[in-house]
C-alpha cells in the first residue's frame, strides 16, 4: 500500500471484463483464433507436442529456448529428482484427503500445494533472484503430479506410489496413479495431451498467477491462486463434460435428435465452441489423431459425433464456425489411457501449472503492481452514520 | 475455456499495472485521495470506525445497510456461532503450523482457509444462490480469527483457546490470542482499527478476489487467492515495518540525522507515503487519536518522530506531500493492546476479509469473467521445431 513514488492515475474505461485489454508484453506464446493456430515462444505448440518431450518443452518455457541434448537430459534428472514429497507433506495429505472428499481433486491439490510452499519456505518472488525463483517454479511444478496421484489414491482408500525418477514425466504421472508402469503408447499419448497444455494463450488463471506475483508474492502463493481460478465453471478445461455427452447420447442413432434438441433448446453442447478459435481447434485435431491411433468403437462413435455436430450446428447456426474444442478428444484420450474421469481436470492442472510457472517468472522480471481500479456507483457519501441504537 | 457466443475482443492499449483501468462498477466504498476520504456504502469508513461496532459494519459490508437493533443482535449471534472450527480441521492444524513455521502466518492461514473450504464442500459461487453465496462468505470469515491464533499458538507450543460466542469479534480475537479477556478499552481500539481495515478502494487483494471469483470459483478458493496477493511485498500492509522504523531510532535526538541519511539515499521511510492519499491518510489520523489515549513514552515518540519526518520530507522534497500511512499507528495500536509484531498483518488479514467477503458477493452478481490479454512481443513464429538430438 505504501509508495513514495506513485501518482493517482487517470480513470480509463474499457470493454467489459477487461476483454481484449493488454496487461502486458510477454514472450511465451500467443493464439491466433482466426488460425487456428497456438505457439509457445517461437514454434508451434502442437509441433512440439508431436516431436517432443514434456520436459524439453518445460525447459523452453522456462529457460527460453529448446535444450541440446545434455541440457535435455540435465534438466529431466534435475526435474525428476524434486518429484519426492517431504515427509512432513507426506504425513498430511491422508487428512487433507478426507477434508477434501467433499469438494473434489482441485481443493485437495490448492491445499497440499499451499502447504508444500509453507514448508519449503518459499520468499517473494521479489526478495530473491532470478535464478531461486526458477529453483521454485520447478521444486513447486515437479511435485503437482505427486501430490494430484497421492490424494487421488488416499481418496479411495490406496497407499500413494512413490515417484520413480527414470520414467518420464508422463509415464511417472500415470504410474504413480495406478502402480504399473504404463505401456509406451498410452504414457507418450498422455505426454502430448499433457504437452499441448502447458499454455494457451492469456487466460484466467494465468492471469490471476501474474496477478499475485505482480505483489511480489511467493510462487507457492501465485500457483494456489491459479488453481483457484481454473477451479471457476468460467474457466473451462473440464474434459470429463464432454464424455458426459458421448454418454448422454448414446449411440450413433440417437445422436441427430438428440443435439437437434439441445441446439434448438439453445443449450451448449460441451465439447464444442471456443472463445478465441474460429476454426478448428488445433488441440483437438491433434488428439483426435492421437485417439484414431488407438482406434475402436469409443472413438469412432466420438468422430461421428463430431461429424453430426459440426453438420447440424453450421445448418442451424449457419457462420457460426462451431468445432470441437480441446475438452471433447481430451477425454477420449484420456478414456483411452486409463485416467478416471475425476482425475481428468487435474491431468490439465499437471500440465498447465508449467505455463503457470513461466508466466510467473516472466511478471517476476516486471516490478509493476497490476491494479485496476473501481467506479464507486452508490449512493453518494458522506451520509451521517445513524445514531446506534 | 469453451464459450459458444464471445467474439474475439479487439485489442485496447492502457497504462501499465492497469493502473487507473476501470474493471467493475462498486457499490462496497471509494477512496478520495486528495481530500483525504474514505468510505464504506455511502457512509465515512472513520466515522462508522468511531461509532460502530465490527459486526454491524459487517453487516452493512454485506447487506448494503446497517442494521437496526434486532438484527445487529442476531448478526453478532450469526456470525459468532460460525466461529469455531469442525473437528477434522483442528485435527490437521498442528501439522500446518509445524509445517509452515519457515515462511509465517499468512502461509500457515492460506493453507489452513483452503482446507476449511474444501471440507466444507463450497460449490462455485456461480452454481450457488446469493443467500448460500453469503452464507460462504460468513463462514469463511469468520473462522479466520479462530484459524490465525490458534495457528499463532501451536507455533509458540501452546494449545489454541476456544472462541467464545459471548465476545464481540475483536475481543474475541484478543481473547483467543492470549487466552485472557482483554480490557474494554483495548479491545474497543482493536475493533476501531479492524474496521478501519475492511476496506479500501480496490487493492491487489481485493482485485484477486474479485478476478477468482469471476471464474465462478467457490468463496474459499478466491480468499486464499487474496491471502497470497495480501502476501506480496508491494501489497503491503506490514505495519510491523513502521515499528522497525521506531526501534531503528531509537530516541528523539537521533531522529533528525537517521531520518536525513534515509532520504538523502534515496530510500523509502517506512509507514509514511500512499498510492493514493495526497493529504493525512484518515486512517492514520484516528489512529493517531486512539494511541494518545492511551499514552505514555512510546506514543510521545511516534507523534515526534512523525512531525520531524514530516518537516523534513517537506523541507527535503517540497510539494510531495507525504505523511504517515495507515501502517505507522496501526504499528503502535497494535502493540498498545498486546499483540505481539508477527500478528500485525495477520490482524489486518482478519479484518480485511471482511472486505473480500463482500467483493466477492458483488462480483459473483455479475456473470463475466475478468480475462485481459497479453501482446506477444517474442520472435515471430512459426519457427520449425528442431530436430531432437
Amino acid at each position: 500500500m505504501p509508495n513514495n513514488e506513485t501518482a493517482p492515475a487517470p480513470v480509463v474505461d474499457v470493454p467489459r471484463g477487461l476483454a481484449g485489454v493488454v496487461v502486458t508484453d510477454t514472450r511465451l506464446g500467443d493464439v491466433r483464433g482466426r488460425e487456428g493456430f497456438y505457439h509457445y515462444r517461437q514454434y508451434s505448440a502442437v509441433e512440439l507436442a508431436q516431436t517432443r518431450g514434456f520436459e524439453d518443452v518445460w525447459y523452453l518455457m522456462i529457460h527460453g529456448e529448446l535444450p541440446d541434448a545434455a541440457r535435455s537430459a540435465a534438466f529431466a534428472r534435475e526435474t525428476a529428482a524434486l518429484r519426492r514429497l517431504p515427509d512432513d507433506i507426506r504425513a498430511v495429505l491422508p487428512a487433507v484427503a478426507r477434508a477434501s472428499a467433499a469438494s473434489g481433486p482441485l481443493s485437495a491439490l490448492r491445499t497440499a500445494l499451499s502447504l508444500f510452499g509453507a514448508a519449503r519456505g518459499l520468499r517473494p518472488v521479489y526478495d530473491i533472484d532470478a535464478d531461486r525463483r526458477r529453483a521454485d517454479v520447478l521444486a513447486a511444478a515437479a511435485v503437482v503430479p505427486t501430490l494430484l496421484t497421492a490424494l487421488h489414491r488416499l481418496g479411495g482408500g490406496l497407499d500413494p506410489v512413490e515417484p520413480r525418477e527414470d520414467l518420464s514425466y508422463a509415464a511417472n504421472y500415470l504410474y504413480m496413479l495406478t502402480g504399473s508402469e504404463p505401456d509406451p503408447a498410452r504414457a507418450r499419448a498422455i505426454e502430448r495431451y499433457l504437452i499441448s497444455t502447458i499454455d494457451h494463450g492469456f487466460n484466467a488463471s494465468t492471469f490471476t498467477a501474474r496477478v499475485v506475483a505482480s505483489t511480489g508474492a511467493d510462487v507457492a502463493a501465485c500457483l494456489v491462486a491459479a488453481i483457484g481460478a481454473l477451479s471457476g465453471p468460467l474457466h473451462g478445461g473440464a474434459p470429463s463434460r464432454a464424455l458426459d455427452t458421448l454418454d448422454a447420447i448414446g449411440s450413433p442413432d440417437r445422436i441427430d435428435p438428440w443435439i437437434r434438441d439441445r441446439v434448438l433448446a439453445g443449450e451448449r453442447i460441451m465439447g464444442f465452441g471456443h472463445a478465441v478459435y474460429r476454426t478448428q481447434d488445433p488441440r483437438s485435431r491433434m488428439l483426435r489423431g492421437i485417439a484414431q491411433g488407438f482406434g475402436g468403437p469409443r472413438v469412432e462413435f466420438a468422430v461421428e459425433v463430431e461429424r453430426r455436430v459440426e453438420a447440424i450446428l453450421a445448418q442451424l447456426k449457419p457462420g457460426r464456425e462451431l468445432h470441437t474444442n480441446v475438452e471433447f478428444y481430451a477425454g477420449v484420450v484420456m478414456e483411452l489411457c486409463g485416467l478416471p474421469r475425476s482425475m481428468f481436470t487435474p491431468t490439465f492442472a499437471a500440465a498447465r501449472v508449467i505455463g503457470w510457472g513461466a508466466n510467473i517468472l516472466e511478471q517476476a522480471e516486471d516490478s509493476k503492481i497490476i491494479r485496476p481500479a473501481a467506479r464507486y456507483v452508490g449512493e453518494k457519501p458522506p451520509v451521517p452514520v445513524p445514531e446506534p441504537h
